[in-house]
């Protein structure tokens, strides 16, 4: 009846890495407890609390249903405890417990204050640090199954792209689209849902599709094409509004595989473009294959921004690259991968060299109030020698 | 271009709802950043920060995009503060700030830990307690635009229900029967999304599909039919199985409409049941009239599910009521709104008075292993005289 998708290697070599990095910190464990980072360390998303000693075995703290998980799981020393009291008297009786001062690393930009405030009264003397800096560096290079199940995801765009082909004219609502494309990767075996790692971060099944003036809109939290959304409960993300004849449409959908994100873009036009959205497009499509080009292992986030930022302004289009006016977002993409908002952010700022095995998208846009928005996406796996575009989808002003 | 649906004089009740409760427990002041949270009380889900002043009007402080988000709120004092710092200077100009010693409630059910860390760094001396079963207690009761929204969301699900009822057939497997689902809630207007208030609660988009043996195994969070999932990346939901003909197939999903949940579920066959199956869902359906009967206000969820365990020992079906053997939840449902696991949860131990205005789901289930499972779930609105099911679905063991 399940599914397990268990290397036992893999999962081991991942936490060894993560034991060799608690010691560098001289950190004596980490609780992992966020699905995904579970999902990532012990192969299974079941409600769960992975205790990482620094050098001993691991044990795995089953939440909830507990034989599942242990069929589930790669992690050979598993007990049922339903809250913190429990967990911290088996790890006494497993003298796992750690001394005073100790440093236990746990998830704190995902936790939530009680739930750490909990941990700490079961934890008494000991240190707190946040743990996601490592656990995120780590997750940032992925390994051949991982990209595998990303390309499986690419392939849901592409089905998604021939839906809305079909589907996208005038008089159709930006929801519609955006139904075109959700249910074609629903019905391709997507995750039907994305993951983001921020709090308060969320979209409809993923996905963005902004049409005509809603395109060059910043809402909610990211500096980007966003849409306006059906209603102040959720605004942005595509909106009721009805495609007219000569509008651009852009649609980024980030759509999930077996867990794993892609994240791209292409803009639509509804009838043939004029001229001056031909224009449009070809400069971003000429900023983008540049900064694609520019990815290798080395490169910093903040160098492929400052390269583009460079080739807007040189566009003359600095005001209208990756924002509006004073609303513009100083970056040009991010990692995905478990979570379609990974660290980093591809910006100013970011002067880490990106290592092989990352994989990045590239999302430059113009957004031009009165004329609308172009925008293109692609994901790019940095590989020992340069770079691999993952996206396989032409790039071109779609025109269905 | 933007959607607003301000009735001030409503936003204005349920505020100074809060600021009376605030005063009855002596606390100076709520900070309130998540964004369902946010939504009730400002009208937008627009990144900020609603600072609630026991006795003073309050102030929005924008995270980020400020012109929309101030067309979009009632809310007439709005500052720009991009973090605590400048929130806590601004407060300062305004003559807002906290004394030493002050009470500030916080949503410490959902705030991430180094969020709050950060807020404490720029509030010395203030104590935080946790404001979320003020704010859970206050959403509750809904009003009748709230209502409305649910009836919407309803509605979406009859639609869903139709698509299922063509698409559900021997071969088909459990992910396209939720695509039909979701794709008719999306096209039908649907938010194409769900809420939970639980930080690690996650379905995708809703729903739950679970066929055959997947409907006797418990996953994950939830003590219910739960299905096994596409993946260990998420190991509950609609999985690959292929239906078969003889299955029972549960279908529970709740559904978005403008910020605002229903969670439904129906039992369908695939092809004609047999006369275990037939007996299995008739009683089912007994329990479940004579609980949704007991709906009033007054009533206390522990009664609710008092009166349905009873009825499950009566049929002899103990062992099979709300999960399996050990697995079994003591819940009979739960409250639903802008979330769709609403406190509270209606079981063992809730012994509050329902009020009228709550909106609540009835959701009984026998899952027998070797046989399958029967669910149905309704939502319902308490009124001063009674109840009334919001959902229109007949309940039948539907055979498509």
């Amino acid at each position: 009846v399940l599914h397990r998708s268990i290397d036992t290697e893999v999962y081991r070599t991942r936490l060894e890495q993560l034991q060799a990095n608690l010691r560098d910190r001289g950190w004596q464990a980490a609780l992992i407890m966020q699905p995904r980072d579970l999902y990532y360390y012990a192969g299974t998303a079941q409600p769960a609390n992975l205790w990482v000693p620094d050098e001993a075995d691991p044990v795995l703290f089953t939440r909830r249903v507990h034989k599942l998980t242990q069929e589930a799981t790669w992690i050979e020393r598993t007990v049922s405890a339903g809250g913190f009291g429990e967990m911290s008297r088996a790890l006494a009786d497993l003298e796992l417990s750690l001394s005073p001062g100790a440093v236990l690393g746990v998830e704190q930009d995902v936790l939530p204050y009680r739930l750490v405030e909990g941990l700490k009264k079961n934890l008494e003397g000991v240190k707190l640090e946040n743990l996601s800096p490592i656990v995120l560096q780590q997750r940032l290079v992925k390994d051949d199954e991982e990209l595998a199940r990303i390309r499986k995801a690419v392939d849901l765009w592409e089905k998604g792209h021939e839906a809305i082909m079909e589907t996208l004219a005038v008089g159709v609502a930006e929801y519609e689209v955006a139904a075109a494309m959700e249910c074609a990767a629903r019905r391709g075996g997507g995750d039907g849902m994305v993951w983001p790692r921020r709090w308060d971060s969320y979209l409809p099944a993923g996905g963005i599709v902004a049409s005509g003036p809603n395109a060059w809109v910043v809402s909610g939290e990211a500096m980007t094409v966003t849409g306006v959304g059906l209603s102040q409960a959720l605004p942005w993300g595509p909106s009721s509004r009805r495609l007219e004849a000569g509008d651009l449409v852009v649609v980024d959908f980030s759509l999930s595989y077996q867990g794993y994100h892609c994240d791209m873009t292409r803009t639509y036009c509804v009838g043939e473009p004029n001229q001056e959205q031909r224009d449009l497009w070809e400069r971003l499509l000429e900023l983008h294959l540049q900064v694609v080009d520019r990815v290798r292992p080395g490169v910093t986030g903040e160098e492929l921004y400052f390269v583009a930022e460079g080739l807007a302004e040189d566009m003359g289009l600095l005001d209208n690259f990756m924002g509006v006016g004073s609303e513009r977002g100083s970056y040009i993409g991010h990692s995905i991968g478990l979570e379609v908002d990974e660290w980093p952010v591809l910006g100013a700022g970011y002067r880490e060299p990106l290592p092989a095995g990352a994989v990045i998208t590239i999302e430059p846009k113009f957004m031009v109030p009165g004329q609308g928005a172009v925008m293109v996406e692609d994901d790019i796996v940095v590989t020992p020698s340069g770079h691999e575009v993952m996206s396989t989808l032409e790039r071109e002003l779609f025109v269905p």
